[in-house]
């Protein structure tokens, strides 16, 4: 029996006591699974100190000081305020049973008790690792108040709903430097996500340091690889933040990189060289040799001692075959143990890597593709087809994470993400027992588009939603408290180092080619890059790793708060409930649209980057017009004519086509503007259009 | 015969060329010696590459690599991109004729030239010190132009002006973590100073491991100190950007933080703990003790093996005299030995302490007070008296370095400092071979209200005014250029990492609590820090090292860039000269800024850091609304009534004085409107005002 509280409850709450904080929202994500506020609040000063109590463990000690750095960093304190003591005055004391195992495992009790009164705050937790969660609750607590910052008096219970919820990062198309990683790491504990999932070898880039087979990393990488010691420094980084790190190496497909240096592992004749173009490639293991498996043995064996997690990656995903069918040897093997299909192929493949990942103390984990019933029921399947195929596995005996939904980089809307329920479609439909085997999901951030200027960007905020999805109850899923709320987690997230909003208008910048960047920042405000996998569809020419990351595409965000918060006062116009300045906050937007055109246009011919955008800049300024009109005509209370009506929806069509791989987000709500100024209902969107669902 | 050509020149000459790129300025920082603009431009697309003739060595290799990677992050290009080659038809060919030497020398040749056409450019220095000096002009010729990024085609003949061009950090008062001196050692690299100045030791810490004294930095520093192998990663650092380091260790004043390990070498009993406030301490080195000078020697020793520069600063600044006056053995010496005062006391300190250094086998380097007759010419002198009394130095036979004016901690204007010409007063009076005794200068940031989080910001951009001063000609000095290249330089700036513009929004949003700071940055752009040393003088209680570096004094800007072009506009209006426009830029200013009080209003009861501001935030509508109405007056061509115009210069007088240690930037304009809406001519600033000189 939990009871949830989404932050809007919080707020009413808090309005019945009578506090003086009633306006104040509590800006917690993931939303916890019991919340209670109370009467006043813990004053944070420089003289904020902490105790450990119960069980302590160094790694305890490390987060406690970790800690303390963010909530110097916070609230602008120096180095030498906010210690840990042991005397027992201290405005916290975190209580914890018993120590952490060596190795992170996935289901470790990451519960934890939350209480804090006026006179001092307690954290008490079964491990370590709940701890770590209840530090970054008490991290999101704190608020600047008229009496300096403090934080609320509030009762927590807390614990996460799925035991995996991680974060994939494609270092292999484009190549992320360790400090974006580790800045990302920080991101990920602020969010309480626990597995870094690092996609480490694909087409386009094998980077890891092998001392077994050097050539790996010489010939796959262009030069730009994790050392050993650097993986290392990425794992006791995760660690000291309660992350597991579950490294992936692509295989039968997705492989070209490997060839590079050896050839004799792929199925075609080579040579082979590192993939610039993204999709997927005809080459793949030869499954057939048994040099392959060799190979692999001693290859998976050194990175099973280099990784100390128990999830071993294989990928497994977007094998078409092509070079199994061209190559006659492997035909035969085929025919000759009665394979009806390269599936069968594919499957002989990975029990013979199953065996291999198995011996070497490991669990095999693999996308949707490695599924079949011949594998044992301990791999773990990653599903980027959806909740029915995770079901299935599920019924099937095999565990699984839902990754389908949570792409980011097919540029949704944080809502969408959020929406996505892992226990959904056939999965709700399991038994307890089955819907146990779905171990949670993972955000994935495939890197075709991103440099290490974007990614953040690319991954945040929405990613925090994804973790809210996750972690708090499936009940919570008030779309409009997760945006207030995401809101100010992103302006946190910043202090960890992040990027997604700094990064901005420097990209803004570089585009303009000057300092005053104010007529491209309205227009990029309303900007979105095309969804799905429209990119790549509609590229004018096909894009490869060497492709600059510096286009408007490139800089602007996956989605326009600004046109979300148009679209949500245009409904309130539209369809009642409008508040006094709404009308005026809508005309305003629209007449700077309208104007920015003007501003806009010489700066074209100064800029290549720019000039791409120049018919957007046209379309966004026939909407502005057209809105106005629109309103207008509404506040005459006059029909707007015919013949008018059809000539702006023929502007709105126009603006709906992708330009420059980018959509122009208000459109929809211009449109419902003209609509309404003939009285007209608003349609359900057409098929047709290419503006995505939300 | 130098031709010196300032931005406003470049572009007239670039406009009889009639190019395309009429409007451009070239936004070089410093301005080089010689500057020809050719017919064309350089196109820098991904295929970039550069080539190395002549000699090479690896730190030129390492240059071009640091110059590449810099060039894809203004681009936005891959790493994959822009490569180092063999083949003739590279972009950019480098020819060095010799190498550099293993320990970089005052004096070393910066010189470089550099010629850009249509097909390429060529980079040419006698030395590799040169090359990286002209790679950070191509950095700074990189445009967005019409047909992507580009070069334009150019001639430059560039060397230094002066040969020491330095930035002092003092890391003592507050810790300043290596990651942030990173970024500072590119920002200098950028703007091509070349002496990293490291106060590493005074009363509030001792900041280097000592491996001979390991309680220095155990107990002198609250565990705040950069290990040896940290120390050499700096120096590493700042070599491969051809920057020499110099430590300075200061005695035998400010030195508090040696003795709470070591209070046998003070003049007066222990204990010592680390100093927290501010100022100039009684406590001193015993001068007597023969102890004392066999402790520096192995400390010296110790110090100069890890530091490889030929200089070793001993600070010798600011000792009161006070612990020797109060020690009768003290006194004793001092009359046994014939000194007639304690500055005696100090010269025979300085005396045996250079022998110790010159015996380790470096040159002495110390504040003003060090100068005595009877210490070899070979020592070098820092000034933060003046030029007179650099110039006093240079005619005895000393060389010097000029650091007063130059103080960016005291909160000057970068005109003020950029105008601080080292060849002035006495010293331009100085015979050529005197005047070669003044080596240069360096930028001086003092850390008593610094954080890793605001420091960038109180050292940039002014001190890239600084750099110029010191590296280009005396006449190059025309401050309206200077400030639009500064803008310009600023911005490139943050590519590198440095935050000064960036950190600003995050400190008011926490100040104010929440997201939307737009009234508080409304108030904010229009305030400076006091100046001098006021902070302290007016400190409410006195501030430590353990006070939060988190208020509305230590976010805002050294300079107002809103108030200083508003000060344009007023002088325009009132002088005459007034183009199209300004006037309504000015009444939407002011009211605005009449206008904000009302916004900002509500939320002081809401964060006690924001509340200190109430009266500035009052004045600063007062002023809006008296420079509206004076501005009606003019408009109306009527005098303002005397007794309207003594309440508004009671208005402007109460405006004038700091508050929350601000100043409102804004407020002698605003009094200039009042004063011409009379017809008054604007009397010369009061001498009891609170504003800067600029």
């Amino acid at each position: 029996m939990r009871t949830i509280l989404g932050a809007v409850v919080l707020c009413a709450i808090f309005m019945c006591r009578g506090e003086a904080l009633a306006l104040q929202v509590l800006n917690l994500m993931p939303m916890p699974a019991k919340v209670q506020l109370g009467k006043g609040r813990l004053v944070i000063d420089p003289s904020f100190s902490v105790t450990i109590t119960g069980h302590n463990e160094p790694r305890l000690g490390g987060a406690v000081e970790l800690f303390l750095s963010q909530l110097r960093r916070q609230t602008g304190m120096p180095p030498i305020d906010m210690k840990v003591t042991d005397s027992p005055g201290a405005a916290l004391t975190i209580q914890t049973a018993s120590g952490t195992q060596k190795v992170q495992e996935v289901g470790g009790d990451e519960s934890y008790r939350l209480e804090v009164t006026n006179s001092g705050a307690k954290l008490s937790a079964p491990t370590t690792l709940g701890a770590m969660r209840g530090l970054q609750t008490f991290l999101q607590l704190v608020e600047t108040t008229g009496e300096g910052f403090a934080v609320p008096a509030i009762s927590i219970v807390d614990s996460p709903r799925f035991p995996w919820r991680g974060l994939m990062i494609d270092v292999s198309r484009h190549f992320i430097p360790l400090d974006v990683l580790e800045r990302n790491l920080d991101g990920m504990a602020a969010m309480k996500l626990n597995v870094f999932h690092w996609h480490l070898s694909d087409d386009q880039g094998f980077r890891v340091e092998s001392k077994k087979f050097p050539k790996l990393h010489e010939m796959g990488s262009d030069g730009l690889y994790y050392t050993q010691d650097e993986v290392r420094e990425l794992i006791a980084y995760a660690r000291a933040r309660g992350i597991r790190v579950v490294p992936e190496f692509d295989m039968p497909g997705h492989s070209t990189a490997w060839f590079v240096a050896y050839p004799e592992l792929a199925s075609g004749p080579g040579p082979y060289e590192i993939a610039r173009k993204w999709g997927v490639f005809d080459s793949a293991m030869d499954p057939t040799r048994e040099e392959t498996y060799k190979f692999l043995d001693a290859f998976i064996g050194e990175m099973a001692g280099l990784f100390p997690d128990q999830f071993f990656h294989i990928g497994g995903d977007e094998v078409n075959g092509k070079q199994w069918d061209a190559n006659p040897k492997i035909q035969e093997f085929r025919h000759a143990h009665g394979m009806k299909d390269n599936n069968d192929l594919q499957a002989y493949f990975n029990k013979r890597v199953q065996r291999i990942v198995s011996k070497h103390g490991k669990t095999m984990l693999g996308w949707d593709e490695i599924l079949r019933p011949d594998l044992p029921n301990s791999i773990v399947i990653q599903s980027w087809r959806g909740p029915d195929s995770l079901a299935q596995a599920a019924k099937q005996g095999y565990r699984g994470l839902l990754s389908s939904g949570y792409y980011v980089d097919l540029m949704w809307s944080a809502e969408r993400h959020y929406l996505t329920e892992p226990i959904s479609g056939a999965a709700a439909n399991l038994t307890t027992e089955e819907q146990k085997r779905i171990l949670g999901g993972e955000s994935c951030m495939w890197a075709e588009y991103v440099s290490p200027e974007n990614i953040d960007s690319r991954i945040w905020p929405r990613t925090a939603a994804i973790a809210e999805r996750l972690w708090s109850a499936q009940d919570v899923r008030d779309v409009n408290s997760m945006y207030q709320r995401l809101e100010k987690v992103s302006q946190r997230l910043e202090w960890l180092g992040l990027t997604h909003n700094s990064g901005y208008v420097p990209m803004l910048r570089r585009i303009v080619g000057r300092d005053d960047i104010s007529s491209l920042k309205v227009l990029a405000d309303v900007l979105e890059p095309v969804k799905d996998y429209t990119r790549e569809e509609t590229a004018p020419a096909p894009a490869t790793s060497a492709s600059p990351i510096n286009r408007v595409v490139d800089a602007v965000r996956p989605e326009s708060a600004t046109a979300r918060q148009f679209a949500d006062s245009v409904d309130r116009l539209v369809e009642g409930g409008s508040r006094p300045g709404t009308e005026a906050q809508v005309r305003a937007l629209l007449s700077r649209w309208r104007d920015n055109q003007l501003e806009l246009q010489p700066l074209f011919e100064k800029s290549v980057l720019l000039r791409e955008v120049a018919p957007i800049s046209q379309n966004l300024s026939a909407l502005g017009a057209a809105g106005l009109a629109a309103l207008d005509y509404l506040d005459r209370g006059e029909s707007a004519p015919a013949a008018w009506v059809s000539q702006q929806l023929a502007v709105v069509e126009q603006a709906k086509k992708p330009e420059a791989q980018l959509l122009l987000m208000i459109t929809p709500s211009v449109a419902k503007l003209i609509q309404a100024s003939v009285g007209q209902t608003v349609p359900p969107s057409s098929s047709s259009s290419s503006l995505p669902a939300k």
